[in-house]
């Protein structure tokens, strides 16, 4: 059986969205439904999400654990999981670690780009790596069975997490340093060990993470994973495209500035293009899956890999949440 | 004029305290109102001063700069000032720092032991200084008027908080490590740097900041003083007695786990002895001023000098905010 998932997206969800998904045979989407909401906002975010599962009940069910992948397969459905980009929903109290995984949080990143309670953000100038409280918020995690996430933070954090977590972690979504020297990729060395770990990399269609941005060409993605795939066994990779269809550039805003900055931030952007940048015409949105699965196999990944890639890696990590 | 100034206090607030605190001609206490609190749980703190400040007007007024310092030597009462032992109340929120300002806070500490998310404290492993938040706050804080206290705070932390800080910082309650290495007592080279820089050190009486705990020595404490003035220039260096009288153990127990971690953290106390530490006989309660005057003397400190340490130097940093 081969599962089709993408294992991060950010849409500024509608019926459309969950459609296309559909139309791009997608088993499971990990979706990020916080990023700096405290626990009272994370409820109103799950709130919509109730709405949205209601309503497109024939498109969408809410997904626990690796089962569900197999009976949204069935069903010819996407399983949603729910996932946060920053720790901020369990503010500083970590009997909400298991509060949040009974409201069906399944990924959650230590940091966002700046320094959390946790660790230390990609976008900090010095790392300290993971707190005090960092540490026994992996203990639990593992506990109750949410994985860690390390995509948007700073290396130190990131080598700590991997050793401190019982679990295997994951980098949902981000690429190798090597392609695109950009602050949210990630070092061969580093790469290297979460391979070791058996932790898992999602490769990244956002602009800011491609090789000449928007203008990336399919030849030159499937080649980066090739080599990829050379540094960590390609049984530890998988996609995490970190679409945000549809969102308007008040949400980029949000996600870089939350509330803790009177002066713009532009994180990976600049002053002159603040917004979202455009999807590369091969990626426009999760049926460029079928283009990916084209340029895998056309740079030297077999029929099995390729699989592996586009969703049976992530499907064999969730087994082992 | 001389004032007395107790530069923090955290007692189990009661009649019988402001009684003792009026016998020990305190013209100002800087109290902390909150350690782990959010902005609602401020909220209730402070309601719960309001109803302190209405029973107890004949002793105790809110104080919000330092004409409130000379309205309470005239009017025989002390002058409360608020303080938090943590930066929880500003949330991840920038605007937070006005409306605190506006609720009544002078100081705020950019961190309790633990790492925050304006700096590290100094119970963590490795110190990464001041964050990208830190800055903004610090920045945010000099502008409404809210002291930067990092007597918690690690030492870089510390370190960047004085360079940052467009005003003097304040280390509001600890005392140097050559007399007592504790991890909460300070650097000789970090005092230096404090005093250079105009800002305060508040000597503690606090019995783990104390050479030989609870069997320290009145002689020792103002030798300590002496030696500290030897550092520092006198003028930058007042009382903040921490003083928790009253207060159960569960206070202490709250004050070092919050709510982050599932196993029990001693901090400065140990399995053994877990609760608060008794204080020396000669310094009970704030009476223990009269002690502190006679024994600065006999260490050689002049009148001028004593009376500048036991409140005329704080009332001076006060003037500065």
């Amino acid at each position: 059986m081969n599962y089709r998932i993408d294992n991060l997206q950010y849409c500024k969800w509608s019926r459309k969205i969950f459609e296309i998904n559909r139309e791009a045979n997608l088993d499971a989407v990990h979706v990020t439904i916080v990023y700096h909401e405290d626990y009272d906002e994370l409820l109103i975010e799950i709130k919509k999400w109730e709405k949205l599962f209601n309503e497109n009940s024939d498109l969408i069910f809410l997904g626990k654990n690796f089962k569900d992948i197999e009976k949204a397969q069935k069903e010819n459905k996407t399983a949603i999981f729910f996932g946060f980009q920053n720790c901020s929903p369990i503010e500083d109290n970590i009997h909400l670690v298991e509060k949040v995984h009974n409201l069906g949080c399944r990924f959650m990143q230590l940091t966002y780009n700046n320094q959390s309670l946790l660790a230390t953000g990609c976008y900090e100038k010095i790392d300290s790596g993971v707190t005090n409280f960092g540490k026994e918020a992996i203990r639990e995690m593992n506990r109750v069975g949410i994985v860690v996430d390390m995509s948007h933070s700073a290396e130190k954090s990131t080598f700590d997490a991997i050793e401190l977590s019982e679990k295997p972690i994951a980098i949902t979504h981000a690429n190798p340093n090597f392609w695109h020297a950009a602050k949210r990729n990630k070092s061969t060395d580093l790469l290297k060990i979460l391979g070791e770990s058996k932790g898992m990399l999602g490769l990244s269609l956002y602009p800011h993470h491609l090789k000449e941005n928007s203008k990336c060409t399919l030849e030159s993605f499937c080649e980066m994973a090739a080599r990829t795939a050379e540094i960590m066994s390609v049984e530890n990779i998988g996609i995490g495209s970190d679409l945000c269809l549809d969102q308007p550039d008040a949400v980029v805003d949000w996600m870089r500035n939350g509330t803790w900055s009177k002066i713009k931030n532009y994180g990976e952007g600049t002053k002159k293009k603040p917004g979202f940048p455009k999807q590369p015409g091969w990626f426009q949105d999760a049926r460029g899956f079928k283009n990916l699965e084209t340029g895998l196999k056309k740079v030297g990944f077999s029929a099995n890999e390729t699989n592996g890639i586009l969703g049976n890696n992530w499907f064999n990590f969730y087994k082992n949440i």
